[in-house]
């Protein structure tokens, strides 16, 4: 993925001076890539979380309402600046990194009106704090390996699905009727089904208020309970088994057979010249 | 399990011409296996899913509901042509292969009148759309290794059947007077202790209330939810490590030590034949 | 573990006829420990699992009460003849096997009478169904495997007995008397933080209601959750890996990998022999 | 980490004779760090684990509250002593080892007044028990292979801190209003999202009656679940395995391939040393 190492690699400065040919944009590259430019930011994400806490606290907005706005509106300018001279730098080839999409993404999302329909808007606002993780590489590394397991776990994650889907339309079929609340249509039975595989109340909240009425209920849920949270269980120790053995490094006896086997061949390797000079001494 | 190799394994066709004694059935199961008409019933699962999933709507019942029987029972007929077409095929030997069976049963279930005591069986019929699975070759993979790794299990199984057996006999002879809802019969006992095992209310919903008549009755649950708890997580994670060894690949470190370890042999020969030179040239 | 492996280790035949000097007792202890003996006990054990069960319901028991209780007792009888004959050919020394003092305690259970203050007893009858444990070799190994990973484990085992009793006199102390139900006293603590720690209800039931009286009480709780459920998890996880690992079998890349070096030893062998004649041959 | 092994390390007697040079202090030192102190110290702690236990009980302090007293005070005084014998015999630098800085710590506590704002303090006393940790060597080993893995998961853990803040300001900003004392401010709502997070009541108690207000919370709920859990899985488990492999020893087989790699390198260098001779005799 060069785009993404590229996003924030930092492009050494004497690189970019012994190639004569490197014009401004390479350069406003390397500074917005640089260490300097990455702690500002990074500063900048930090305050403008703690902004976004306190905005959440109604006696602060009384008093201090006007400056935390004001500091708001200033961050949020900064990271749009800072995201159109990314732009400049890079072109817009940039948004072939995930991580530049998902930046634009979330300091979007401040641009837009956050009223009428979209007074929900105003709340997804913080996620511009997950900024913090494009900007740190070490964050961003454990979620690339945590994302990149997922493509692997496709199949599984399909077979979840399917099990999801055809619980919920026996569950909406069986039940529906007597529980309008719990599985009155498909997507009633998918939350309910999706609490029961959380194991949260399902047995005194869920399952034997059913039972009084369909005796036989336990038939459907134990088996999809065993089902449900085994596949979970498996698709979520996968994942992480995955993660870490792309960052596993050789321990202490993968090295030392490592160490082992050079001996062997670098011994090897002095007495096959030695028999050569044998030959050559030969008669 | 060549059954199973071969129920979807797609016979090259030029194969079947090199043979000339390659008669109808041989082309027909050739044709039934090909990657077109996996293609074609896997269209007509996803299909059969979403029309079952509207059939559970009693609005869009009103609205489409004979359309969406129509196109239902016509899918229904071409699975039921679909089997007979690879029984014409390969005989009924085809049962040898269990997925075969799986995909009977679950066509079979809605050729039987659901009415009258078999109304629930109305319900089972999306599992027809499990067939995705017996049909997508990936996810019958995942299903094959995880029930693959079941039989090495036979033993811990086997110790927690007997776990909750004995459980639930003493439970039921401790509580069931005084529980009778909960403890009142083996049945039921099974149940509670199965809910108990998954931690769902197990001390605000049942022990709290049966310890105010039975004040030691800690020392039966609490011993209990150990062994079963740890009993039950061990057999979900030797199955889940077991299916995931069967599908491992080596690893980087592993493959530079076969690496070391073939440079090693080949620069031994080397030295053999060299040696063997000497020998022959030596008086 | 000699003990454990001849118990039901079955001496072959014709070794006692080889050894002259073994007598009536060797030959009792040979009868006992074979395969038909070993069938029969197990054939005992199910037929009682069950009885045992019917024993239960009081409607079963009205009508078959006296035909069960006899053929209880038979069983009963035939089992404490087993461990009689047992005893009469190995002696007290059996006793130094573990699972024959499990074999004797739940068989002895049943011959206290269980009336009175022992009433209780007579619900650990049903324990001698455990027996199937003692009998069949591939239960008794995964029971031993889990067994045999607790000493290693003494030291976490330790820390969590530390950490429920520093945390049981701490909620004691603190939250004793205002909720005196759940904090009354140690035992009620240790009964409420294992149940916080299983998770069950731990804040709508427990934590919410104390925090209306003790508003900091969550700087108490949720750091016990993290460091309990972390611990036992880790202990859990740890005790089924170092089980599993004892019963490893070397996976196909192992196999390979020593096939290789076995390779290179031999053919080492081979030239060193080959270059020893040369030395022989050379003047 | 030298300070941590000789805190507690017995350094042996016949050293310090040898050493002319080794003073009272150092011979002080050999003294508290010596295996009859450490016996004495550990009975101490037990005993004072004993009494803090016996003090929760009223009964028990009406009846024998005076001597109880007095004994803890005799206890901590000894604490005192053994603190102060430690500083005379390795000054100041104790402090650098945390396992010392954790003794003075929860040895401290019982010397602050426990009356007034300082009350709960009280119960603060009984962490004077986890000296054991830091005086056992083995539990010291456990606890520091779990702390020694934190530091490497420091992504994983910053990770979840912002998944955290930004899931608890959204909350508060999107159902502060109406679920006051769920999510009436950012702390309100990290407690939640904590319940919410080990899956307690999430639905039945918080959820559902959320959606009765807003329908549209599952968006914000589930994958909040998802996230948040399967990152806490994932964190627990890496903490674990990383612990586990630090104390990990080679296997059979690790063992078995080593030694054929001893064998192999031995016969080469054999081998070696013959084609030497070799060379010498040949003319």
């Amino acid at each position: 993925m060069p785009g993404i190492t590229d996003y924030l690699g930092q492009t050494p400065m004497h690189e970019l001076e012994l190639n004569p040919s490197s014009d401004w944009r390479q350069r406003l590259g390397a500074l917005m890539n640089g260490a300097i430019m990455q702690r500002l930011i990074t500063l900048l994400i930090i305050i403008n979380a703690v902004i976004l806490g306190l905005q959440t606290s109604p006696s602060i907005m009384t008093d201090w309402g006007t400056p935390l706005l004001i500091l708001d509106t200033f961050i949020l300018t900064c990271f749009v600046i800072e995201l159109a001279l990314r732009f400049t730098a890079r072109g817009i080839g940039l948004l072939r990194d995930p991580w530049a999409v998902f930046d634009c993404l979330v300091v979007g999302i401040a641009l837009v009106p956050a009223s009428g329909p979209f007074a929900v808007l105003r709340a997804l606002r913080v996620l511009r704090v997950l900024r913090l993780v494009s900007i740190n590489p070490s964050m961003r590394k454990v979620v690339q390996a945590l994302l990149a397991s997922l493509p692997g776990m496709g199949s599984i994650v399909m077979l979840m699905g399917l099990v999801f889907y055809v619980a919920a339309v026996m569950a909406t079929q069986l039940f529906g009727q007597s529980f309008p609340e719990w599985f009155g249509n498909i997507g009633a039975s998918l939350y309910t089904l999706f609490q029961v595989m959380t194991l949260e109340s399902w047995s005194m909240g869920i399952v034997r208020p059913v039972m009084e009425e369909h005796p036989l209920a336990w038939l459907f849920f134990v088996p999809y309970i065993l089902v449900a949270t085994f596949m979970m269980l498996n698709l979520f120790i996968a994942v992480i088994v995955n993660a870490m053995q792309s960052t596993h490094e050789p321990n202490a006896e993968e090295q030392a057979a490592a160490t082992r086997e050079q001996a062997i061949l670098d011994e090897l390797r002095a007495l096959r010249s030695e028999v050569a000079e044998l030959r050559r001494n030969s008669p």
